[in-house]
């Protein structure tokens, strides 16, 4: 079989036979596959798309390229959580030490911002000290004594899915549902993981911006779940808008804290909840999805969570004083600058894909995976779509530390929030619908 | 603009400005656009085709990489013929010289063998000596001097064309009509010619099968040189059988020579006539395509197209004798081994492709651009389809040096030719269809 004739058949909408795909996939880990032979594939891909069984030959070699952690030596049943992304997204950082505490292992590995959406590790390592670049015993070590490790990928974890992830990226033919589920899955296969939690976010700040589309990319990532024998839940939630009030590093982990102690905005502790209840219920240490709301609500109020979160931040040599008094240990911008409404009327709609870009672009995030981030600086978003502003109304708060770079995102925030005399289209409900392979437990 | 962004609009189906295009192409060419993500913008070109002016950009940029010969010092209008390709096809050793027997100055720089597909330049040098590697100042010199010459592109035309080409071979984006017309049109614009007849090959030996999409092409390359103020004519000509009987390449030299000295298969004769009569049409020394048939017929029987090769292979170093006693000058194969009918019946259907992937796997030709050729192998293929055989028939002949390779070409051979109770599906007329930008001459 030559790599031509995959292409070939790729292109010309053929099935192609595991051995072929396989073939194909380890020929381009082992160099005998062109580059341009395997972006040409991909982009038939782009336009074909993978059958089921391309799909299952596709994770599984992924997912074999490396390490494949095994956490038998945990007792109870791992779950972790995954969020395809989007801006403010900082349920990892309240979520995982909220179900750990409860009793369920969280083994999660995250990644890091990329373009207009955040990513967990930069938000972690905006905490003086804390190491995300555990080895995968140190991590195993974690999981096994206090329930939770937070880490990112390490090279060991299917080092083909970094290597096309990258080539994807070059080649616009990242947003393939096929491409995106099989590289999500083949990363949380690899961890160790029992079960699994999707957020699956659709809106305009999302990376598959449309419900449907989201609800396809859930059902394709449940489907290959099960056929691992892993138990997977999928949430399409809301990114039409930035989730909480911070977008950033530092602030997003402050408003984490916040929401740890029982407080944080109340979109941001509803998914957490939510999701929290999904992970206890396939943990099995919560009967229903009522019963393990009841309980994450409690360990958000009673300090339980928190308490998870500062054994968490110890053992990964991060500073613990984090979670007593934020702002004196997490780095703070020296600028702030309000953005002003100008106008009065309603939020009609906010451009959340803009305002993750200017975030990116007044350094909160990178537009290549080798760029720099500064974690004081930031965005405070006061307001949601629906709401009604006067003129003299500050609409958000901008956090940096260059002049010019304050004023430019200052003016593309303002852009992106679209004042009117009347409301919008009416904004996603927060919880736009679940999916599971089986009946709701509640 | 980024290569990311125009792989990302083409792939889009967005209309990329000319300057987009110009850049991305120039980019390439100067190694700021990676080989992978031209991959992946041709493999969207295959799926999304390329506008008019996208295409008219395409073949600007392509024609003016390299060298662009002018003929302003020959006298006449100067008129080429460029065939897409096929099994057989030897015209251009009939056509260029009988045309520049007439008084047209025909420079000619043709292709090789690739794949199912023979190649004018490797028939040439079967003949002993014969060079096609003229330096553009000795091809101009040459047309000056005798009105025709018969070489390859160089490396100085095109280079553009010639890297996209080795890289759209490697990634299965070759048959895409816009990528096959601005690659053939732009060295055609770059020979230096006035005026230009198209062989387009339609059937299931053509690249392009289709007869309507074979039409499409041909328009396609009519538009491009209209745009260059280049008349060009296409006929649109049957590639469901082998031309002639000869497939290879000393065995079809000899078929040519045949063919100029009045004889030769009545198929090659009669398109080598109608293409000739266009080009002498074009070329202003027939008033019409009657008279130009005339004149052609003429000058193969009379011996005046004949003694016009033999001023081409005298000047490019080719021993002239092949004209008189080609078997004693052409390299001749070992073995002789004949294909018989084993049953009765009627050829219902040829594999023309198959019978060219026969013949070159016996060593006729090559599968990739820097495979060595045998001169002396090839097929004589005696019948066409519709005509009746018995079981004790020869229905063709192998020509071979190796007794392994000429055992599997008789087999892969008889496998192509179909032979049943019935005629099958009538064949395509010699000629489909002439398509003119004009109201034809006669």
């Amino acid at each position: 079989m030559s790599a031509y004739g995959t292409v070939l058949r790729k292109r010309d909408g053929e099935a192609l036979p595991p051995a072929e795909i396989e073939a194909f996939l380890r020929g381009y880990g082992e160099g005998r596959v062109a580059e341009h032979q395997m972006a040409a594939f991909l982009m038939a891909v782009w336009f074909n798309g993978l059958t089921s069984a391309e799909l299952a030959t596709f994770v599984d070699v992924m997912l074999h390229s490396g390490a494949v952690v095994r956490l038998d030596s945990v007792p109870g049943i791992k779950v972790d959580k995954h969020s395809t992304g989007g801006v403010g997204d900082k349920v990892s950082l309240v979520l995982a030490p909220l179900v750990a505490s409860l009793g369920v292992p969280v083994p999660m590995m995250s990644g890091r911002a990329l373009g207009h959406s955040g990513g967990t590790l930069d938000k972690l390592e905006s905490i003086p000290g804390f190491r995300t670049d555990l080895t995968l015993g140190e991590y195993r070590a974690q999981v096994e004594r206090i329930g939770c490790a937070l880490i990112g990928q390490t090279d060991e974890i299917a080092p083909l899915d970094r290597r096309l992830y990258a080539l994807r990226d070059a080649t616009a033919t990242v947003e393939s549902i096929p491409l995106i589920a099989s590289s999500i899955m083949s990363k949380k296969l690899a961890e160790g993981i029992d079960a699994l939690v999707l957020d699956v976010k659709a809106g305009n700040g999302a990376f598959v911006r449309d419900v449907a589309q989201a609800e396809q990319l859930a059902r394709t990532m449940i489907g290959i779940g099960r056929a691992y024998g892993r138990d997977v839940v999928a949430l399409i939630t809301a990114m039409d808008r930035p989730l909480g009030r911070a977008a950033g590093n530092a602030v997003e982990v402050e408003e984490a804290v916040d929401t740890l102690k029982g407080g944080g905005p109340p979109d941001l502790r509803a998914l957490t909840v939510e999701l929290a209840a999904e992970m206890l219920v396939l943990g099995r240490v919560a009967d229903d999805l009522e019963s393990g709301r009841r309980g994450a609500r409690a360990a958000l109020d009673d300090g339980c969570a928190l308490d998870k979160l500062r054994e968490i931040v110890t053992a990964q040599g991060g500073d613990p004083r984090v979670l007593d008094s934020p702002r004196d240990v997490l780095p703070q911008a020296r600028i702030r600058r309000a953005v002003m409404a100008g106008r009065s009327g309603v939020i009609a709609a906010m451009d959340v894909r803009a305002i993750g870009m200017a975030c990116m672009r007044l350094g909160a995030g990178r537009d290549s995976l080798d760029g720099a981030i500064d974690p004081a600086v930031g965005f405070l978003l006061g307001r949601k779509p629906g709401d009604a502003v006067s003129a003299d109304e500050e609409l958000a708060v901008v956090l940096g530390n260059d002049e010019a770079r304050v004023a430019a995102a200052a003016a593309a925030l303002r852009a992106a929030i679209r004042v009117e005399d009347e409301a919008g289209a009416p904004a996603l409900p927060l919880i736009v619908k679940r999916i599971a392979p089986r009946a709701p437990a509640s």
